[in-house]
């Protein structure tokens, strides 16, 4: 078995790295060909995991005769199998061969403010998913609730919908009594893209990127990536008239990498070789973003070098005008730039539309239009166009539908760590001497080395002693922006 | 047939991908874990091209049925099947393996001036490569000729080595000559990095690298690869402190790409879809570098440009001065920075020595002492360490032995070339009007479109008339370089 494994591995590692690199340098009219090579490597991958030899192996394991970890590797194999074993291989290797190409063109229709023009192709996309996940559904499962459980075990809509039921209950009404006061607007800082790279550079290493087993290059949607717990890396980017953006995604995305550089060793190469779930991602790059990077004393210890090396957006700015900047709350349209007691109201939308997507109660050409209708009633704002609006993120393109509540969920995992935290060290002491190799070992102790061996909600018990509970979240956004 | 064939093709691109990342950006402790995964991909390419329905179907095929390219492609096949049935598949993975992570350690001995160090690995490549062709060879055929055929069908040693003995001879007395006038210091210039880059990403445009199918990166030894014609890959590299060692590296990797951009769509991803050998690959550079990059006709149209974009290496420097600078001729250590005149003799040297390393009178740990010893007798230099001499070059690391030939045969075939268009076009007012598309379509037209379908000599013989002639490349070194 170990044969297919290996061999299911290396092309998965070849596909990442296919992924990065349509993401960050790929030429635009290379793609068409290279959308070829993917379907090939997809379909091997496809034809290594559901060989004959790994259904039978699999089937004759004993989960009693292995350790742990072999386990977890069964059971996330099983589950591969069940999924993929419910497609026809000539379907799969089709819609893998059409998300290699699909995102090139959601890009040149973001570009291009044309929705029309990209809709036949998002229309096939989630027709697609629908259909597949409707072979994988159990009986009486609901084909959203497949995709919801791939990136989220124990987390469907039964779950989701009262979490994001308080969402909606208790942020809406904090947001528009803050909306009561308007703010000022934000100044503008900006700073040449060399010298924000040299500093975001510095900025990863500092929060403990290893650059020895890691990348970081420049993308349009940031995102990090993984070939294996040696090679990960991370995409950002660098707007000349917003500096804070580039530093928010770099800290954001060196989250995730540190999660995936404390995985294991023993578990390189393997099912269970990264984090557990998007949502326990989401949690670090969130915590790492939000609970530390917007923290007092985060920026207490190093606002000084962030002057030196910015002096052109933050030179004559003092620390408590950046704080209140970068901890601005007001309802905007982008969600990549939205800030914390927004965001979840733009996954809540995402959520929204996408099981209504699923169920069939939306078609593909009515959703710039519910798009626009919910902005307007939860957050007060319309896109005046498009690009701004449905046509903002790229993970509908890429066939990723499931995937946004695990940034919402990920938003308030966070919060219970940083309680959590609080509870057994000097987390601000940590932060304001500049040291962060404490939190980082703890994380690793607790979180990171498991890899996918544990699931999130066992996570949380081994690490605090309690399940998921999304009261810590509510009460961290209370605290920070209620009156 | 076609399915095992695109398997294998789909394979080699994500080889090349992993190759480019290898030397662009990957870090270094993720080698380790990746020349794993890419030894597997590697044995998935093997077992692909060596499938018994291959081979059934590769024998049964009559070429006389066939049309010319698929003609070439069932020969190029028959000739890599022959190659590889001879290899034991545990041992193509385990080589293959090894040059996964050769490279990495001899950029590190490389820094730190280490040969004894990188020995034992070079030793095991040495032999590996040595044991894989004897393995290949005919009756009768020595195992470097064996090597020399995979890189430059109709070119052994039984051809090289008078075209050497003619370099020897005819051009060490010529150098001799010029060095009894000792040239004053070269002057020294400088411009930042981030101008170079601009100027050479304007300079690679204009030769007329397509970026729409392409991607310039950068990188320690710069190179030129292709995962498919519509995506070409240049990395070449900037020196603060010598702005003209990436000028003429980009317009020599330029010339690589405009080659492979130029085949034809139709041999896309088949085992002919690159350009026909490494020597007719290493004319096209060696043409855009030198008999075209070097020229006063070429400068004459972007000098100006030059001068704007790096003022502070080129502001107060007239074109003639310019032109003298990047046609200097004098004996260095390193091959890539070689003028004209002495850079077959760095050829040369290394072609004696691997012919040497192949036939068992060297011995990989006397290397650095036997070449020191030729660079002192062929060009009067001697160098300080072997990180300057032995250590400079990546292919032996990568096992590409019998490849340096074709740097010479490139440069041989270039003036050659160029006396051809000389008597068919007016090259320097095209050069000189600044518009090279004239010239590129001519190459497109009798060269590059055939991609692997037609060999060199008949390419040579198509376009011109005759084979190949080392006589035109002689006497073009006489003309420019003698009294």
């Amino acid at each position: 078995m170990q044969e297919y494994l290996e061999k299911a591995m290396a092309l998965q590692a070849a596909l990442t790295m296919f992924d990065w690199d349509a993401e960050t340098i790929a030429p635009e009219g290379g793609a068409g060909c290279t959308a070829r090579v993917v379907g090939v490597l997809s379909a091997e991958y496809f034809s290594a995991m559901t060989n004959p030899r790994v259904r039978q192996l699999a089937a004759a394991c004993r989960e009693e005769e292995l350790d742990a970890s072999q386990r977890a590797v069964l059971r996330t194999l099983r589950r591969r199998l069940e999924e993929l074993e419910k497609i026809p291989p000539e379907e799969y290797r089709a819609f893998r061969e059409l998300l290699a190409r699909s995102p090139v063109l959601w890009k040149q229709a973001k570009e291009k403010n044309d929705f029309a023009g990209f809709a036949p192709v998002l229309e096939q996309v989630v027709q697609t998913s629908r259909r597949f996940a409707a072979l994988r559904a159990k009986e009486g499962q609901a084909p959203y609730d497949v995709l919801l459980e791939d990136h989220e075990e124990g987390f469907p809509m039964a779950v989701l919908d009262p979490f994001f039921q308080q969402i909606k209950e208790e942020i809406i009404p904090l947001l528009r009594r803050r909306q009561e006061k308007p703010l000022s607007p934000a100044p503008r800082r900006s700073c040449p893209v060399e010298k924000q790279r040299e500093f975001n550079l510095w900025l990863a290493r500092y929060l403990g990127f290893d650059f020895a087993r890691g990348v970081v290059g420049e993308t349009e949607h940031p995102f990090t990536t993984s070939l294996h717990n040696h090679d990960v890396r991370i995409a950002t980017h660098y707007y000349e008239e917003d500096p804070a953006s580039g530093i928010f995604s770099t800290i954001h995305e060196t989250g995730h990498a540190i999660y995936e550089q404390q995985v294991d060793d023993k578990y390189n190469l393997t099912l269970i070789g990264g984090g557990t779930s998007s949502g326990m991602h989401e949690s670090q790059s969130r915590f790492f973003e939000n609970n530390l990077g917007r923290s007092r004393a985060f920026w207490s210890a190093i606002y000084e070098k962030l002057q030196k090396m910015l002096p052109e957006a933050y030179g004559g700015v003092p620390l408590e005008e950046f704080l209140q900047e970068i901890n601005r709350a007001e309802p905007g349209l982008i969600r990549t730039e939205a800030d914390e007691l927004t965001y979840s109201l733009h996954i809540l939308i995402r959520y929204e539309l996408e099981k209504q997507l699923f169920d069939g109660t939306l078609f593909v050409s009515d959703l710039p239009a519910a798009w626009n209708e919910k902005y307007r009633e939860y957050l007060g704002v319309v896109p005046a166009s498009d690009s701004e609006g449905v046509l903002q993120d790229i993970h509908w393109a890429g066939g990723m539908f499931g995937y946004f509540p695990s940034y919402a969920l990920g938003s308030a995992i966070a919060a219970q760590v940083e309680a959590h935290l609080r509870s057994i060290m000097d987390l601000d002491g940590a932060l304001r001497s500049g040291s962060l190799g404490g939190i980082r070992s703890y994380l690793k102790e607790h979180l990171h080395q498991y890899g996918g061996e544990k699931k999130t909600n066992e996570l949380l018990l081994g690490m605090m002693g309690e399940p998921f509970q999304p009261g810590y979240y509510i009460q961290y956004l209370k605290n920070k922006f209620g009156e």
